[in-house]
């Protein structure tokens, strides 16, 4: 089947359904490069991010940190948009930990990763024994999330995903260094090639060796979130439909089924945000190509329409995705069957935005949580 | 509405849907006290026993343990029959994990709860925030697994959570003292009660104290998984029925749900073992009407039939309940329309028992794992 029929039998098949979004929150210390992500007002705030981003979604406010994940200069988390689209359009959600630095308050599913995964300079970012749980935990979840709704849509949160990304892109033989996206419109490809690099120089490991042993590449140089994601889209996509929502980070994923259990691609669509999709900096499609026909759709968020700079940002190269908000909003899109528009979202991404980010309530909020 | 018929309708609306069931894993270190439990066959595998019960659901065998949970003479967990219903049913379940010691080898709902609650001896059980937050925490989640299901059952693995139950009952002012069930026939009604005693004792707590404060009974008496199974029979009971699958220690959870949402009873029955109803130890009946006018159903697992005697031993009085067993077994029969009848459900049982109890291959698991 052809990446247009496919999204056609997608959006048929899904159309007015009920999906479960799952987030995966994570960490690596490759984060702690300077420069290397936005994703945090500051070091300190970084590590809380994903727990901030997860708890977001839960109460429409953060108890982790004052205010909401930001990147230095305020620009709002994605999970601002994600947190929009799944409440109007009343879509359940669960929380996966694979190794977020800083827990959530809030129930959410334990893969047993005590913390974030090691910079990946180190050419050792997790034992390979702990790719090999996750992964086969991630699979029992996507199994049981797929008689529990009639799709999934699996998003993540981990600052500095998009190096961990390009170092198991560049083990399995994907050489996307300079096609990677970022937060910023300057994007860091410099740095986040030197970081791969040096991982891929420490361990011995030059492009595509690890091509047969996929998760031994996430060992090396990947993170725990990526394990967590292709375990679930396999054990879900056995039975229904998969959207893996979200940017290039989601390309590893990709290349891990794709290592694993190539069959399970065929029910995988990736999903983004028109912000990804037309990147003059970085390049999904390129990626793609070289794991396998898998469409991407992009949903438009409107966001340049917004007279809020901090939103109308994303439409200018900053943050762009995350936290599946592209995922996020194309299942609202279908579960409203179009009466959630690219219009209606924004305009209330927008409110929610007066309402969380520029409320004066925000900053006693401590004393609340 | 009586108890009859809303049995009665509660068959007629979930008859041939689909379940899901929650075990919700927890400890007390009022277990430690010599003699109050048999849920383990000795101190250091007690405290594996709820992860161990959660390992043979998923797997079919335990990781954290070799065998599987036993009392010291060899009679089996009743996960053993939980894990034989759902299987044979395709009934999809949960772990939440509110505090067990050792956490299970395999992806869990964590409540951000360590590890067990103080011996109740002490009259601090639970920090009283820390219940307060459980018990939202269970809200939240049992209203994703309304919208995620038709209707849920909530079982439970807690070793000495009977007598923590009854803690939290005299707390609220029902003097359960010789009514709670046991997993021995002698069932040690006196070890109980003194611990309970000793404990309101040392905390300034009469009978009935903290009628109109029940989560503080539960903090000063109780243990974490009361108010995590109490939220999420309200969070769920708000669009669906919930099971409460368990004996004696499930009245604790009513009687939570009793002084905080009692209108969230309507739609709760409780589902237990005809080894707890029978019991001529314990009066489940004799604590329920002092709680409200909530059903019990006994399901009849005919392990008085088995020609094994770890199972018949079910029937005279050792284990009798656990791990949400009676109520999965409803649960299958009510999925299977009856299909599931309690000839196929113990001659299934008993192959399991085979299978894994007697298998050879058990004293090598360890290895495998």
């Amino acid at each position: 089947m052809g990446d247009r029929a496919r999204v056609e039998q997608f959006c048929a098949d899904t159309l007015g359904k009920n999906p479960l979004f799952v987030c995966t929150i994570s960490g690596t210390r490759t984060s702690r490069i300077p420069g290397i992500t936005v994703a945090g007002a500051n070091p300190e705030l970084l590590k809380a991010t994903p727990a901030a981003d997860a708890e977001l979604l839960f109460y429409g406010k953060c108890l982790s940190i004052e205010g909401i994940p930001a990147t230095p200069d305020g620009k709002p988390t994605p999970a601002l948009i994600t947190r929009t689209a799944l409440t109007l359009a009343d879509i359940q959600f669960l929380i996966v930990d694979s190794g977020a630095e800083v827990k959530p308050k809030a129930p959410y599913i334990s893969m047993g990763v005590p913390g974030p995964s090691e910079d990946i300079t180190t050419g050792k970012a997790i034992d390979e024994a702990v790719v090999k749980t996750i992964f086969e935990y991630g699979k029992i979840l996507g199994q049981k999330f797929s008689y529990l709704s009639d799709y999934v849509v699996l998003g993540e949160s981990i600052p500095g995903g998009t190096t961990t990304a390009l170092g198991v892109l560049m083990g399995v033989g994907i050489d996307a260094r300079g096609r990677m996206s970022s937060s910023i419109p300057d994007n860091p490809h410099g740095l986040r090639n030197r970081a791969v690099e040096l991982g891929m120089k420490t361990a011995g490991i030059g492009l595509g060796d690890l091509k047969r042993n996929p998760l031994r590449a996430v060992s090396v140089l990947g993170d725990s979130m990526i394990p967590a994601v292709a375990g679930m889209a396999i054990g879900a996509g056995r039975r229904n439909w998969v959207v893996l929502a979200g940017g290039t980070q989601m390309m590893a994923v990709l290349a891990i089924i794709s290592g694993t259990e190539p069959d399970a691609l065929e029910k995988v669509i990736v999903a983004t945000t028109t912000y990804v999709a037309n990147d003059q900096t970085s390049d999904i499609g390129w990626i793609i190509k070289r794991i396998g026909r898998v469409p991407i759709v992009a949903a438009d968020l409107g966001l340049s329409e917004s007279g809020k700079p901090g939103l109308r940002a994303y439409s200018t190269g900053f943050v762009r995705e995350g936290v599946g908000a592209g995922g996020a909003a194309l299942a609202a899109m279908l579960k409203s069957r179009g009466a959630i528009s690219t219009d209606v979202l924004w305009k209330e991404i927008e409110q929610n935005y007066l309402k969380i980010i520029e409320s004066p309530l925000q900053f006693v909020r401590s004393g609340s949580g």
